[in-house]
């Protein structure tokens, strides 16, 4: 009964087909044996998802959500099931478990539910049997006792909202590559595995379009201090820990670099300058679940003021109809967008320590002759938005300056 | 609330693409502004159970039941919720209800459960707003709270078990037939749809290889008295009723004719005449969940008998296998098995008032130089066991003989 527990994600790619299926089994076979109790949450496998959208897209454009989630929540079904049996070939007892099985209770949204409780009493039974248990990723039951989803990285929430119900030593996130590296290594060759990191360095990584994990599974696990293993499910090498920053006065200045090339800048020409502008611009994006990510208003000429910020690129073509609705509202000239945007960040909790990193940033730019359009900081991140052609060599050029390609860490 | 009930089930090749779907919804809309309430009850669509058992098989060659299940009631789940979306695009407000939120409660046999009881409070809920509920067919929730599928004609089996439940006017099977016929018309081609027919008539084809419906839809809707249409899901000509025999005085001696190449025939060999013999050798198959079809036992000599039997194709490795041991047991001579044969059956309410008809099968047989192996009768059905060469030339001349290709009735 005190065997410590250990929550295993595996991701579409990890069990898209028999061979994947099984060396998941295997790896959780030998987690168990290590003297674990085991949690396994799955996606579903490979291009499944996309191609019950693509089904859902032949009948209608427009797909109820409720019946959108219980189209999708087949996928990770039929991957527990078919990852239980791989499991039980080891003569290991396995169970699965659907989301709401496992006691995932989440919000009524469709399509994009919040996790709002896990009540894990037939999970922690069967555990306590002896068996491993299997969770399909992904969903919920919300209180109508409708199936939900829980959109983007839902099976990575899925394992540490378990793990942080579970009081789980770990949460160990298998995926394609071996870690976080500190950018990307299709990019820059010379890029490292990150061997550990904190959860706001991730989270920080993750806004700027880092694909590893998504920002909400980071926030629960920092906000429950779960402890994160991303690891690669083909090698055994040890990944990256996502951990509470343990305060090493070690730590590197800049621990990562984050290329982001999915987002689109907006601006709003000559608004006049008057209280409650800001409100009803971002008002009525956020009415419609758009979110905004950089803000810059220039100061005012003329009573007029010029703000622009960054969507996320799907979101552009509505952001833009919301938009205009919005400048007659206010009498603004012109609303402008340019999709040829890239976002540049460095991330790292040196940072609080070390002041100049970003004049260092900036002035690496600079001698490249790359323009700055926008800047947003926090405590440790520094964002620039620059041509998207400019990406690739500022990438580059900051991994260079920053020392990230020098030694393992 | 007093708009009659119609329960309509779709099979899977009514479902297997967009296009299907869209019919199918089309069909569903019509009933519906026809001025009743209406519940859908669906397959999983084409081939997807195939390529489902294909999944799991590349697994293991043993897959677990309750995997097993969990795996195929996806297929389901997939069908009702795009054809939901399907209806939707009417204008039609549609709900999908997997097998457990329909209330469908079943024993906990896995891949093969029976339903115990349906409890339709939510599915009735739906309907009194006015909406289409459309449920997965083949599944049910057993008493461990684990999903559960119903085996073959299990999406049959939750029409009719649900139009019984519901008090529904009648249970419509949608299929890629006209109806039920005289014969298989791949066969005879003069085969005629037949209009109406009995429980009986149709519990006895389809014990005898007749492909529409399997004998325990039937039987629930026999107990029940729930009337079954049998028609075509693209062409809007009625089918065939399922229903109690009218006492039609008119009705024909012979209704049908069913051929079944599924059998296997297994003769125990000299077996010693003594009490129980026949107990060992059933018992041992029952046991093992093999259903046993005609049984001949020879008259003793010498104090020995020779007993014959059929059992369905698929099950005689296993029979063999099992008969092998009760064999021994017994200290019988030898297990003979033969897979070249056929069964060939007339079908009818008719017979009860017509004496000679099971001897005017027989001269037919005879003056064709057709052998047969074993009969079997009821009251309403005359059954053969023949070479499987002699097959199609007995079905073509017992449907002439009994004059079934004459006229539409």
């Amino acid at each position: 009964m005190s065997r410590p527990i250990v929550v295993m994600k595996f991701g579409g790619s990890s069990v898209r087909d028999a061979e994947r299926l099984k060396n998941a089994a295997a790896r959780v076979v030998e987690t168990q044996k290590e003297g674990n109790r085991v949690v396994v949450v799955v996606s579903a496998p490979g291009d499944m998802t996309d191609d019950l959208i693509e089904r859902a897209n032949g009948i209608t454009s427009e797909p109820d959500g409720r019946e959108m989630d219980m189209l999708l929540a087949t996928g990770e079904q039929i991957s527990i099931a078919l990852l239980c049996m791989a499991i039980k070939t080891h003569g290991l007892d396995a169970i699965s478990l659907t989301g709401p099985q496992a006691g995932i209770r989440a919000d009524a949204v469709h399509t994009k539910a919040r996790i709002t409780s896990i009540r894990p009493t037939k999970l922690l039974a069967e555990l306590n049997k002896g068996r491993v248990v299997v969770v399909a990723g992904f969903q919920g039951l919300n209180p109508n006792e409708d199936i939900v989803t829980l959109g983007r990285g839902g099976s990575d929430l899925t394992a540490v909202a378990l793990a942080a119900a579970l009081k789980s030593d770990v949460c160990e996130i298998f995926t394609d590559v071996l870690g976080v590296y500190t950018t990307d290594p299709r990019i820059v060759p010379e890029a490292q595995k990150i061997a550990q990191i904190s959860y706001d360095e991730m989270l920080e990584l993750a806004g700027s379009g880092a694909q590893v994990m998504q920002a909400r599974s980071i926030e629960v696990a920092k906000k429950y201090g779960v402890k994160i293993h991303v690891r690669s499910s083909l090698e055994k090498k040890k990944g990256t820990l996502i951990e509470n920053d343990n305060g090493n006065m070690e730590a590197p200045v800049v621990s990562g670099i984050a290329f982001d090339k999915n987002e689109a800048k907006l601006s709003i020409v000559e608004v006049p300058d008057q209280p409650g502008v800001a409100a009803a611009i971002f008002g009525a994006l956020a009415e419609n679940s758009i979110n905004v990510d950089m803000i810059i208003q220039s100061s005012a000429q003329d009573g007029t003021n010029d703000i622009s910020f960054t969507v996320s690129r799907p979101d552009l073509k509505r952001a833009l109809t919301i938009l205009e609705a919005v400048k007659n509202k206010l009498k603004a000239k012109a609303v402008v967008s340019d999709e040829s945007v890239a976002k540049v960040s460095i991330v790292g909790v040196g940072m609080k320590s070390h002041p100049g990193v970003a004049a260092k940033m900036f002035a690496t730019m600079a001698e490249a002759g790359i323009n700055i359009e926008m800047i947003s900081t926090s405590e440790i991140k520094v964002a620039c938005v620059i041509r998207e052609a400019d990406g690739t060599k500022a990438v580059k050029l900051l991994h260079k300056v920053f020392g990230l390609g020098k030694s393992k860490r």
